[in-house]
C-alpha cells in the first residue's frame, strides 16, 4: 500500500499512520516530496485493513500495490494449470463445451447432445437451474433436468457442466455433473464459492457482468483458498452502455487473465454477444486472443429453444467454429 | 411484445410468428408499414418466451412492452406500502438506520448504538457476515456478531438490520435481526430471494451495482411472489467509469422506484459515495428526491473502524443529517 | 507521481527511473518494501510525461498523485467564484436558466420567454445550433435562431445562454449570447475550449457523458488557462447501463465539484434524466446537494416542441420548482 | 417507429397521435391489445421528430425501428467499400498503419518510419496535434510536426494519416496528410465531420469512447451525406468500469460494423488496451474477428516516447504482428 498524505499534513498525522501500520505488524518508509509526503508499507498489505488507513486524518489516498488475490496468481504458480475432466484436459489444446441454454425434454436434449458430439464437442452444457431476471420466466427443469443430464452422459460419453445456484444444491448437482458452473449472477456469492472450495469436482467460474479482472480472480481465490484448485475461468461479457450486443464480450480480460493467473480460461460468445450472427467471428477472435476453449449454446432448432434462442447456433455452425478455431490454434 | 420483422420478410415468416404466438395462447395484430411489418401481441407477454420469438426467421427485433415484474408495481397497488418494524413505520415519515459497517467488539458496538440512538436513529445496522471482494479481507464476526446485535437490541431498544448472505443462514440470522438485509452482491441470488419470500420478517433489498431499475424491481418480485410483501428497497450506488466516488449513487432510481413501485425506498449514501465528505450533502439530496429514509455508516472513531472507515461519519454528523433531512421533509 | 516497481526489479532499473526523472528536473525518494520498491517524485509531476516513466523496464505502475488541473482548483482559490451576467450573480443565491431545447419560431419562442420570466427565471436558454446524433434530425435554426434570441433579450430583458459548436462560430454567437454554452459532445474539443479562453463572455461547460470529474475540471482548466476565468460548470448526466433514464444525472459530481473547485455549478435535470416526471424531484435534490442553480427545458406546449418534448416541463412546473428550491436553499 | 400507449389511454389520445403523425405525412396502423394499444408508423420515421410523439398524452414509449443512419448502411450498399490511398487498397487484404503516438523530432520520426516500413506497414501514423485531457500535458509539435510528416512521405513513400482537431485546420492538415484522422474526442464534433464531408481525402473515424455502434455509424453518415464516401472506421476501445486496461477494446463492434455497414474497419489495439503486453494478442483477435487492418503505436525506444510509451511496441513486435495476422487472414 502507498499512503499519500494531503498537502499540509503534519508530522503528528504522519506519525499516526506509521503507528497504525505497526499495529498490523508492518513497517513504514517515509518519502517527503515538495507538495506531499508518501508512506510506503513494508510487509504484506493484504493483512492491513485498507479503509482503516485511508480514513486517518491527513490521509488523501491509500492505494493498493498488491492484488486482492494470491493463490491464483501466476507469480505464485508460473506454469499453466491443466485440469482433467473425464479425460478431457482443459488448459491443454482446445476444449469445446456445447449444448442448449436450458435442459429441455429428454428427446430433444439427447438429440442435441449427439449432434454436438459429432461436431467435435467433448463436454455437454445445459442448465437445469436457470437464474432468470424475472420470476415470471422459465426457471429450469431442476431435478428432472439433472437426471436428463446424467442420461446424456451415459448415452454419449460426453462430460457434463451445469450450473449450481445455491449452497444447498451442491450435493445434488454434484451427483450429475462433472463441472460445477457458477453463473455471473453468483460470482460474488462468496458463501457458495467457499463451499465449492470443499467440492471434489472442478468449478467453471463465470465473470460477473460488473466485475473487474482482479475481482474475478479474487473470487477464484475464494475457491482455491478453501481447497479446490480446479477452477476454470469463463469470460461471458460485461455490462456497458452498448446495446447492440446483449453484453460486451471482453477479450482483453482473456489476455489479462492469462498474464495474471495460471488458470485455464474459456470464452462464452453466446451470452457474451447475445447474437448468433456474431458467434462465429467472436469465437475465432477468442481463440486468437489465447483462450483455451469455448462454451457455446447450440440447438438443433434454435427457433424452438426454451430459452435464449436468439443466441443459439446450429450444430453445423458449431462444426465450422471448431474447424476454424483449430486452424487458428495450429498456426505457429 | 412488439415483433418487428426484417425488411423483405415474407408472408410465410409472418405466419410462423403468429402461429408460434398461438402456441402460447396469444393473439396477434399485424401492422404492415412501407419498410417493415410489425406484429403486436394480444395477451400477457410475460408468459411468452421472448427469445423463442426473437429467433424466428425474418424477425429483426422483439421488444418487450410489459415490465419483468408484476406484484411490486404501483399499477397493481397504487398506495404507498408502510412496513412496521418494532413500531417504526417505514414508508411513513423518515427512518434513519445507522451503525458501523461491521459489528465490532461488544463494547465499541454498544457505544456506537447508544450514540446513534441519541442522535435520532431508530434502527441499528451492522454486518456480522461481510461479503468482501478479497478472501484475504476481514469477513465479519459471524455468530458472535449476531449475539452482539441481540445485546444491542436488549440494551437500547433499537431494531436491528443485518445482512444474510446464504440460504442456510436465514434461520440463524432471523433469530437476531428485525430486518434481513440482502447486499448488492446477492441481489441476483434468486435462490436466497425466494427463500426470503417465506420468511416472516421484512427484507431490505439493496440494488445490484450493475442492475437496472426494472431488474431490481423484478428481484423484489421474487420475494413478494413467494409470500413476503414486506420489502424495503435500498439504493446504494451503481458501478460506472467515475472513480472519484466509490460508486455512483443514483438518485434518479429513487424517483423512478417511487413512480414504478409502491414499496418504500431508502438510500445508503455511505456505500453510494464511499466518501464521508459527500455523505451529508447526498443525504439531503436523497430526502429531497423523495426517499423514505437513510442507511448510514456511523462510528464513534471512524479512523479505527474495522472496515469502511473512509466512508463512516461521526454521531455528530448523523445528528446534523437527521436535523437537515427533517427540515427538508417538513417543507410543504 | 508514485512509481511502483515490479517484484524482482533490480537496482539498475531503479537507477534508470531516477535518471529519467532527473531529465525532467525532478528528484526521487526511494522506499524499499519487502515485496516491492516504490519511488516517490519530488517536484511538480504535471511537467513529467507519465507514460515515459510507466514504460520503463521494471516499472509495474506509475500512479498520479497530483490532479490534471491547476487553475480551477479550490486549493489555489479557496473562495467561491461569483460570475456576473447582466446583473445576475451566478454562484451567489440560486439562478434559474430556462427555455426550449431548440429556438423555435419567433412567436412561440417569445411566448416561452415571457412565461419563464414570469415564473422567476433570469436567463433564457435555447439552442440555435443543435448537435444531433443523426444527420437526419433537425439541426437548429442557426443564424435565424440567434436573431430570435437577441429579440428575446430586447423584449424581456432576460440574459441569454446558447450553444456554440465550432471555433468559427464564436464571433457570430458572441454577438447574440451572454453566456457561451459548450455541450457535452464538445467538452473534449480542446481547440474550441482554448479559443473560448480568449472570449470576453462567460462559458457554461457541460460535463461530457463519459468524463470523470477530474477530466471535466481539466477541460475547464483549458478555458481558464487561456485567459477566461468565468466558467460555469453544468452537470447533465453520464452514460451508464441504466436505460430507465436517458442519462444518469450524477449529483455526487456536484458535491465533488464544490469540494475540488471554486467554480459555480448548475444542474440540468432535463437532459440528465430525459423524463419530465423526474425533473421536479431531481431539481430539489440538486439544490439540496449544493448546486448554484438549474438549467431547465421549458415549453408552453411540450407535446409540440421541436425537439426533446419528452423532457420539457411547463411554466407551471417551473414555478413550482423555483418555489421548492428556494425553500430548500433558505433552510439554515 | 412503434408507439406504445399507456394502459387506459383513451381513443382521443390515440387519435391525437395519429393526427400528429399525419402532420409529418405519415400513416398509422393501430393494433389494440388486451393491456395496451400499439401504433405502427407507415412511412420513413427518420423525418418524424421522435420526441414530439413520445411526449403526447397517453404515450408510454415511442421506439425507433429504423436506424439513425442511412448512407453507410449495408442495406443501401451491399458490397464492401474499398478505399484507395496512394495505391494502398483499404478494405481489400490487410492494411497496417504504424508509427509513434506523437510526431517527435525529425531524426527519431524518420527512423521509426523506416523501421515500420521494413516491418511491413504501408501507412505512417503520428500526431502533430494532440488532444490531451490536461492542458498541462504536451500538445504536439503542430505545424512543425506536419512538415516532418511530409518529409517522412517523401523519404519513405509511406502514406500518412494524422489527426485534425478543428475545422480551421482542415486545409493545413490536408496539405500534409493522405488520410484525415478524427479522434475519439471529436467523433461527435458534427461541425468538423460535416466539413470533412467536403474534403477530397479519406477520413479515418475513431469511435467515441461512450458511443454506441449506431451512433458511430450515424457520425460516419455526417461525412458521407456531405459528399465524402471515403470513411474508414476505427475501433479504439470504450470506457467501462474495468481499469486493468486503459479502455475496453470492443471487438464485438468490429463484427457488428461489418454486418451493419459496408465501410472498411480497422482496429487500434494500442489505445484500445493501453498496455503493450496485450497488443499482440488483441491484434490477432481483431483480424480473426474480421477487421481490415490495424493502427498501431510503434516506437524504436518506447521508454523514451514523448507520449503513450506504455502502449507502444517495438518494430520487432510489429513484424511479429504482421506475420501472425496475415496467417490468420490467409486461412480459408
Amino acid at each position: 500500500m502507498v499512503v499519500v498524505m494531503e498537502p499540509g499534513s503534519g508530522d503528528s498525522q504522519i506519525a499516526r499512520v506509521v503507528e497504525k501500520l505497526k499495529t498490523y505488524g508492518m513497517d513504514a518508509d517515509i518519502s517527503r516530496g515538495e507538495e506531499r509526503t508518501i508512506i510506503g508499507i513494508i510487509g504484506d498489505e493484504r493483512e492491513v485493513d485498507f479503509d482503516s488507513i485511508a480514513s486517518l486524518p491527513g490521509v488523501e489516498r491509500a492505494m493498493p500495490v498488491l492484488k486482492p488475490y494470491k493463490y491464483v496468481s501466476r507469480h505464485v504458480h508460473p506454469e499453466d494449470k491443466v485440469i482433467d475432466v473425464e479425460g478431457v484436459r482443459i488448459g491443454e489444446g482446445l476444449v469445446f463445451m456445447a449444448g442448449p441454454c436450458s435442459v429441455e425434454d429428454e428427446q430433444t436434449t439427447l438429440r442435441i447432445a449427439e449432434e454436438v458430439k459429432q461436431a467435435g464437442a467433448r463436454i455437454f452444457r445445459g442448465g437445469a437451474y436457470k437464474p432468470r431476471t424475472s420470476p415470471w420466466s422459465f426457471q429450469g427443469l431442476r431435478e428432472k433436468g439433472l437426471e436428463i443430464l446424467s442420461k446424456v452422459k451415459r448415452q454419449t460419453g460426453l462430460a457434463i457442466v451445469t450450473e449450481v445456484i445455491d449452497s444447498e444444491h451442491i450435493d445434488l448437482v454434484g451427483q450429475h455433473t462433472d463441472i460445477f458452473q457458477v453463473g455471473m449472477r453468483n460470482m460474488r456469492n462468496y458463501a457458495l464459492l467457499s463451499r465449492l472450495g470443499g467440492a471434489s469436482k472442478p468449478v467453471l467460474l463465470k465473470r460477473g457482468d460488473s466485475s473487474k479482472l482482479e475481482e474475478w480472480l479474487a473470487a477464484a481465490d475464494y475457491i482455491v483458498r478453501n481447497g479446490n484448485e480446479n477452477v476454470i475461468l469463463c469470460e461471458r461479457g460485461i455490462r456497458t452502455f452498448e446495446d447492440y450486443t446483449r453484453n460486451t464480450l471482453d477479450l482483453n480480460a482473456v489476455v489479462g487473465a492469462k498474464i495474471e493467473s495460471f488458470l485455464p480460461i474459456i470464452v462464452d460468445p453466446s451470452h457474451g454477444t447475445g447474437r448468433k450472427d456474431l458467434v462465429l467471428a467472436m469465437s475465432k477472435a477468442a481463440i486468437a486472443a489465447g483462450a483455451d476453449g469455448l462454451l457455446l449454446e447450440v440447438h438443433v432448432r434454435p427457433e424452438t429453444a426454451w430459452s435464449d434462442g436468439k443466441q443459439s447456433i446450429t450444430p453445423d455452425v458449431l462444426r465450422e467454429i471448431i474447424r476454424s478455431c483449430k486452424q487458428i490454434r495450429d498456426l505457429e
